[in-house]
């Protein structure tokens, strides 16, 4: 074997896939170096076997043949970068019924079944390597499970979309509207055709769910994380959060929650959120990803990189590649759990509702432009306990026209929030429901 | 033993130990949930037994006699954290001979004597963890051995001391003087009673030479990396940097350069430097550390968190105590490589001389306060071929006093700036020697 290498099946030659061949091949010395033996890719299967990716595929068995891709007993570990649940399941469920090492870039597949997949390749004696799933390149999964293992995981936050980012950021330097710039970045490749998913936090919910599990040992079902996206930000919202002192960004955030009975709740959410320009957080831009993570031991620290691509993925999948040719040379498998917890030592864990979160808040106010308004928004604000640090009054628009009140609430409760957003919106004169953006501090 | 969890024996119960201990206990639930087993201190070892260091010691062997903890049959794994050279060493190479595993956060030591310390320990079988040793808790070793393995690293940048972080943060906003801040940095505790070695960027390049080995597999001799602290650096130097748009770090810099026929020399070297303020490496505050990592295949990454302190040190040690009792519990070591190359594939690599190294420069010269002088200054640089992009002349003084005169150059090599500033040193209307700060760009 040592004289071999590894021999390695791909399932799924697209971007991602085609970087996994390229990386492999163009950096086969200096992984050797590192490992002490070669990784070898033997089969590629993809249904398109005609394109030319621009990578030498002479000495590979190219077909379509997934099946026989991973009953070939020349491929050890199978990476699976179709994407999508139902094949990508299949296939992934029966490269491990086959006695194969997976690798896999599939947050979805892994956030909605990573229970099934991970116990039925705990069964089977092999490895899952999903590093790629979360935040691209970026060795965060690793540094969780590994890294900061000594701590006790406080809280996360996490720019790990880059679509959005690269949205958000492109909207806030620019001044343009939203379809706009989502038009632009699927121009340049960084958005997809229905780019539902990124926009509307989904890609990111997913990812939350599996960093919170390494994080917490906390088993969340993905479906009740509250999820919100960025649609619905206007460009006044990114001159008004200028002002405030503020950037918006798509977090995942999650927090342990422990009571005084030692009870653990985690708070976990996704959704646009004002963080202080001075945060390391707050000058991640474009496309680039970043995970903050905050142990009990370590303090605060972060990650940052690339966080989709072709060559920055391939990246993550080259680095699982190599865990596990370790593995196989020297016999064994499992060295770490998955999901950086014990399978049994995994429990569900209450979500904190999202009602009881307290913090300063950004509001929008759509009103009339009249004398008074202010302070009808003012007063049932007032009535729910939310006091108002700083308000912006964008210029006049003529009589019967409306116009934006921004405003920076001190910390409140989201339930008294919701409450006094109830009463307000149902004002004559508040002509459109209020946009809220929560804000996190101390980052 | 998965009863009995993996025995630890600690040498050097000082601020690291002490947090060592306190990790492994207050955390000891949640490790064991993510390795299955305790692990447990049995046994300590420090000159002084006397001192309350508030943790409870009470069923650990506690006393002075280090090599009989080494030679304890119940200690697997050692910890070294004496620091310094020849007792660490010592102890270090006894523990190995005794086939005892080692953890230590000593950079001093193994960036002079690594080559000795990781041969004994792969011919004995045992392994050395080190992650401690640079950037406090930050898991950069491992990111770069595991998560980036994939990629041929092309350069390093690290902000990898905190006492000269805090000291040049603190220069930066409070305009102080250096022996100002660094008397209260003394203490804070951040600086030690002897700040030498970290303020002359001795401990940087202690740091540097293990990264480098593990970015390029570059023997690099530490005594020949060029390394320059930030003594020197008055107010002034921060108020100009701000003004042309940057901020000042001490960096640790290395690069990989090959050759268009494939000869690769390393460039490396430790010493303040300019950084635009837009980069994430500029907003490295107080005394924390990050570096920044740039792969072929990933692009650009950073890593950050507390570079040092009692429990993010811990932190890191306790990360290795982990990777190392998996091992011990599945009977292997060496899993990976120390230095990420395996030991033949490491291999002295020259050092590009820094004569040769080009960028563009912060000049500050002290000069008579006379007409004339900036020509004069002017004029020595552009007969080098240096030009001048961006001058600041400082406050007038009076007749026969000296003033600054800041310059920010065009991009110009090393070499051409030493001979411009020898030339410009003998001018009789400079007084001082002028201090030259580099630049690095396009972080």
């Amino acid at each position: 074997m040592a004289e071999r290498g590894i021999g390695i099946g791909l399932i799924g030659l697209g971007t991602i896939g085609t970087g996994v061949v390229k990386v492999l091949q163009r950096n086969a010395a200096v992984i050797e170096q590192r490992l002490g033996f070669p990784l070898r890719v033997v089969r590629v299967a993809d249904l398109d076997t005609e394109t030319d990716r621009g990578v030498d595929l002479s000495s590979v068995r190219f077909d379509s043949d997934a099946d026989g891709l991973i009953a070939d007993p020349d491929v050890s570990i199978v990476i699976e970068l179709i994407g999508g649940y139902d094949i990508a399941k299949r296939y992934t469920l029966a490269a491990i019924a086959a006695g194969k090492h997976v690798v896999t870039a599939n947050k979805a597949l892994l956030a909605l079944h990573g229970a099934e997949i991970f116990g039925a390749a705990q069964r089977a004696g092999v490895d899952v390597g999903f590093e790629a799933s979360v935040a691209g390149g970026i060795p965060i999964l690793r540094s969780i499970r590994e890294g900061l293992v000594a701590n006790r995981i406080e809280s996360l936050h996490g720019i790990m979309n880059g679509t959005t980012n690269y949205v958000l950021t492109q909207m806030e330097s620019t001044g343009e509207a939203q379809e706009v710039v989502v038009k632009r970045a699927q121009d340049l490749g960084y958005a997809e055709a229905d780019p539902t998913f990124d926009l509307e936090g989904v890609d990111a919910a997913h990812k939350l769910t599996l960093l919170a599990a390494m994080a917490f040992g906390a088993e969340l079902t993905f479906k009740e994380i509250p999820t919100e996206g960025i649609s619905g930000l206007a460009p006044v919202d990114f001159e008004a959060a200028d002002e405030f002192g503020y950037r918006i960004k798509l977090l995942g955030i999650a927090k342990s929650h422990v009571d005084a009975g030692g009870a653990e709740r985690i708070e976990a959410r996704v959704h646009p959120t004002l963080i202080p320009k001075s945060s390391l957080l707050a000058s991640v831009d474009g496309a680039m990803n970043a995970v903050a993570v905050t142990g009990d031991a370590v303090g605060p620290t972060l990650f940052y990189g690339a966080g989709a691509g072709e060559l920055p993925t391939a990246s993550a999948v080259v680095a699982d590649l190599v865990e596990i040719a370790r593995e196989i040379d020297r016999g064994g498998a499992g060295r770490v759990a998955p999901l950086s917890y014990l399978p049994d030592a995994l429990r569900p864990v209450p979500l904190v509702p999202l009602g009881e979160i307290s913090g300063r808040a950004y509001l929008r106010f759509t009103a009339l432009d009249r004398a008074g308004v202010l302070g009808h928004i003012a007063g049932a604000l007032g009535e729910h306990g939310i006091g108002i640090e700083s308000v912006i009054q964008k210029g006049r628009g003529g009589e019967g026209d409306s116009v934006p009140v921004l405003v920076l609430t001190h910390p409140a409760q989201e339930s008294a929030l919701r409450a006094a957003l109830e009463r307000i919106d149902a004002l004559p004169d508040v002509t459109a429901p209020t946009r809220l953006v929560r804000i996190e501090e101390g980052l």
